[in-house]
């Protein structure tokens, strides 16, 4: 591949980012995509588009980009939460060091490669890349301490970004665990692994249980039942509802009678009913022998304060650690409740098992990789079939095939990855779709260092052209990648995790910044640049020290909740009475079968976005796209 | 190295051991070790030696090593604890399984090996070594199934045992925890990285901090001084005192006047009185400004429950996870008064730059084996110092020299580690003797992995000869070769942990099998047997899986404590009132200055075992050498 081929490449990146961008700048303003575009402001304040068509419509416009950008943190906090802001803040660290980076490596690293050998330079656009990179410098070049040089100011710029964003994110989640107002999730344990006992029912041993032992705190509890028949019934039926809700303005507008329309919604007030009926038996008759089949041994608790829930979500419960599991409960919209009734003893193995499938699917995915390699090979390839032989030719072609057709193959393969790690994350057994999509992430994650890293490192393959260097410090960009504007308007956010994948993007920045250094270690061996080495060595040591001083300054914070704040916050509850109030919200907020309300239509769009979710699209699928902000 | 050299270099060892057994069984004999021997037994109940001298005195016997056999494991635990048993249990499942890979290799394995070749074997004692092990099989021989089937009966005979003896400890711990009787560390809290303030002490800021957040079970708190001259000299009185302890028994025997005995101990009064002046001053006055400066951000926070003081110990306490650390308190005995005044921010530094330390010496270590490695070398040797010429051509010396020397040289090298790992982890801050034991203990276990396997399998030099299989398998055995009889008598114990060593003997355990499997998978591998290694990788599968089981099942509780056991025992002593003797108790439990009181005899005893802790004797470091029953 020469430069030409390079420069192609990136041309037909650019032409296709700016026609997306006028594509997205023209739908957003189409009235018809406004519950797509603008869920959020939909769902706070219903909007109508009262200019049914003008010519503005049509022309793309680059305002919004301008409006995303003046955004200030402040805005993003106060609409999508602290996982939007954090998700901001990365994309812009991300720009920040690849700016720096970029800045360096032009006006530093390139001309010491370009000049590194006496040799006569060919017109620059018919050079070969690898003129441009730290091969063509000359064996113990004294010049090497560039490359050095290059390397500390980029790491350190890394590090010290780093500290401040790392510093700033931790400040703003205390500012939103005090910020926040009681959230039903803040006083709820979820116990997982209750013992089975022939005597009593699930609820009574739980009753037993925290009564005895948390007597003070323990205010009461719900069970979780097998999802069964009218769990399905119901899902079946808000399906069908959200089909009809789409139809029937179609239906109004075409001003014709529907048959689809007008009929009455009888279906749905028979399954309310009966889900309206298991929950009052419940409550009322106490449990039938059938209800007490269909419990499992799994339950929600609700505790007095958050301190009481916080502790006895931290503490060693039972003298068998399978026994009486707690966690801190995760939001209501949270809940991934068909999870919820996989016994606990399962987790584990089903945790190994995915791990495995996981590890199956990274190996098997060498396979498309070593096709892309084999297509590759220009001359094979048109040995293999004559007739591309005319068309491989023409040097536009040639160069559209080396330097671009690669990628868009390995990146159409690389659609599937995400799907499938979600898929895995399902079967782990996580109970809080949060924490599935955290667990996919971290899936994805290894699987691009694998993939786009160690393999084509090791065999030298294709995706070696995507240059590895940036890809790896590119993971943090592919984490942010999917960054809504695609956040203001658009998302209705489910959960809330307070920041808690940045730690998640800090430890991959620093796993690439010291990968980096050990690879610029290795070549500046082979360059036989003793000082060079000499002087990577300390950075590497430095930047695992920077890395270790953040584990414990910060990191903490990320895991558990302060005590102190906790306990503050309990007692202000108490001087400001709310606290009634929370407990009345606590019996009805974690509900299995939530009755068919007029919010549905809500219920339709988030489910929507979370259909969406588990399709194709690997931008959906980190955990800040759908973020919360329940105080809203 | 012949079958006649390792014949050799195994008649020494066990001519050597014959010799030690029969040297320990009639020193302690003599009546004036006693207090060596019988250190235990002297601190209960003094025992006079009425018969000066007969001739039973100088004839070794045997019946000590039958009494010691018989001892039951209830006989183990009553004297020395749960650590006590714990460490026999390593011992007899290290012994089963060596019997049973001893019987399998001898019996199945080694035959198959002898007649893997078509080959006229030599008289037995002239065969080479190699013949013997699985070198000797021919390539793709059906008959390498029998080596898998080996490895199959040693990993589930390993794998069976672990689970039951788990199982057992795992029972036994608890029942300590239950059984044993109130202990101060068990209502007290190490504090550090208590914040400085110009307006506070660190006391008041103790005082402060504790009364609001846990006023209903805050007692009270001790704060830890500098290490200053007073202690310095208080250390060396002690030191003194045992030597003149020491010498008076003898002055007395020689019936002689000695110018070191009859003198005034007014030394010791005047040190007693400051020491007590010092605890006087810091109880009435409060805190006069130079105790203030003495003040160090530590302390022992006492409190009413063992369930407070396990949450406060487990919960984080403030924001800034660097401040207000807890930790629940080591026993008093525990308590490794120097590095208590380390402040905390230094630990995590602390422990990186040890860490490197360690792997410094991990490297250094490597010159004495290559040194080693070139005085095996027979033909050099003899090259090098012509004179040796003569001596090595006798058959017996050149026995000696290539199957004895190089393990002598080495295992005299390696008697080096455990005082510098010693060393190594007391500068890691820890703040028990326990922690800082068991943190050598795992530093010694990486060294000997990393040298006498990774070192020896990567370079093959002379350690391989120590037979690289069993050496790692040796691991366990390792840790338990100090087992004292030699525990019944001699030591007395300064700590308990519950058996928290237990872990890290089944983790190494699993390593080692995992380890062997794998080098397995690799042997079956190069001798063309793909049923053999296809049958392997389940084994390695099914392993991991058992250890990730134990690791679920019955891990957690040695790491922390189930709060209904703790709650239950906080109720009982409430019942039974036995709650306010602890308070008591609490106050003077943690005590920087211990008054020089009559029970120092007591004290030096201990000492001395201390001192003989951290010199050149290895055997001394495994945790278990060292144990407590605090309740006797």
């Amino acid at each position: 591949m020469d430069i030409t081929a390079l420069l192609t490449s990136a041309g037909i990146n650019i032409a296709i980012c700016v026609v997306l961008l006028s594509l997205y700048s023209v739908l957003r303003k189409q009235p018809s995509n406004g519950c797509v575009y603008f869920t959020q402001r939909l769902v706070s304040e219903p909007v109508k588009y009262s200019d049914p068509f003008c010519l503005e419509r049509l022309v793309p416009s680059a305002s919004w980009i301008m409006r995303v950008w003046q955004a200030t943190d402040e805005d993003i906090l106060a609409v999508g939460g602290v996982d939007a802001v954090v998700f901001m803040r990365i994309v812009v660290f991300s720009i920040r060091v690849f700016i720096i980076a970029a800045m360096i490596c032009i006006f530093l690293v390139l001309p010491v490669n370009y000049y590194g050998q006496d040799m006569q330079h060919k017109q620059i656009n018919a050079e070969s890349l690898e003129v441009f990179t730290i091969g063509n410098v000359k064996e113990g070049s004294k010049w090497l301490w560039t490359h050095c040089l290059a390397l500390y100011i980029i790491s350190c710029s890394a590090c010290v970004l780093l500290y401040f964003e790392y510093k700033s994110i931790t400040k703003m989640r205390l500012a939103h665990i005090t910020g926040s107002p009681p959230s039903p999730s803040h006083f709820t344990v979820l116990v997982r692994g209750i013992p089975w006992s022939p005597d009593h029912s699930y609820s009574d041993s739980v009753e037993k249980f925290f009564s005895t032992y948390y007597p003070a705190s323990y205010v009461s509890h719900q069970m979780v039942y097998q999802a069964g028949t009218i769990d399905k019934l119901m899902k079946d039926a808000e399906k069908m509802y959200r089909m009809l809700k789409t139809i029937e303005p179609q239906c109004g507008k075409s001003s014709m009678p529907c048959c689809l329309c007008g009929g009455t919604t009888h279906s749905f007030k028979v399954l309310n009913n009966e889900a309206e009926s298991v929950k009052s038996k419940t409550s009322v008759d106490g449990l039938q022998p059938t209800q007490r089949e269909k419990e499992r041994p799994a339950a929600f608790v609700f505790f007095r304060t958050r301190y009481a829930a916080v502790i006895a979500a931290q503490v060693l419960q039972s003298s068998n650690p399978m026994l009486w599991v707690t966690q801190l409960a995760p939001e209501p919209h949270d809940v991934y409740w068909s999870n919820l009734s996989i016994p606990y003893k399962q987790v584990w193995l089903r945790k190994i098992a995915t791990l495995l499938g996981a590890i199956v699917f990274m190996l098997v995915f060498l396979v498309p990789v070593t096709f892309v390699q084999g297509l590759t090979q220009l001359d094979q390839l048109s040995h293999t079939f004559p007739f591309l032989k005319g068309i491989l030719k023409q040097k536009y072609m040639n160069h559209l095939v080396t330097g671009y057709l690669p990628s868009v193959i390995l990146i159409l393969f690389l659609y599937a990855v995400p799907p499938t790690m979600m898929l895995f994350s399902a079967m782990e057994g996580n109970v809080s779709r949060s924490e599935r999509k955290r667990s996919a992430c971290i899936k994805i994650l290894y699987f691009t260092i694998w993939n786009v890293f160690f393999v084509n490192v090791l065999s030298g393959s294709v995706i070696s052209q995507l240059s590895v260097f940036s890809s790896v410090r590119d993971i943090p960009i592919q984490l942010a990648k999917a960054v809504p504007a695609q956040i203001l308007h658009v998302y209705v956010s489910k959960y809330e995790s307070g920041g808690q994948f940045w730690p998640i993007v800090h430890n991959t920045t620093i796993f690439s910044l010291v990968l980096t250094q050990i690879i610029a270690l290795g070549v500046f061996g082979i360059k036989r640049s003793p000082i060079a080495s000499g002087f990577t060595i300390p950075l590497i040591f430095f930047t695992v020290l920077f890395n270790e001083y953040c584990r414990q300054r910060f990191s903490p914070v990320f895991k558990r909740s302060p005590a102190q704040v906790l306990i503050e916050m309990d007692r202000q509850d108490e001087r400001w009475g709310t606290i009634e109030e929370i407990y009345n919200q606590l019996r009805s907020a974690y509900c299995q079968y939530p009755s068919i309300s007029p919010d549905l239509s809500t219920a339709g769009n988030t489910s929507h976005h979370e259909d969406k979710e588990s399709s194709q699209d690997p931008e959906s699928l980190t955990p800040g796209n759908q973020l919360v902000k329940l105080n809203e």
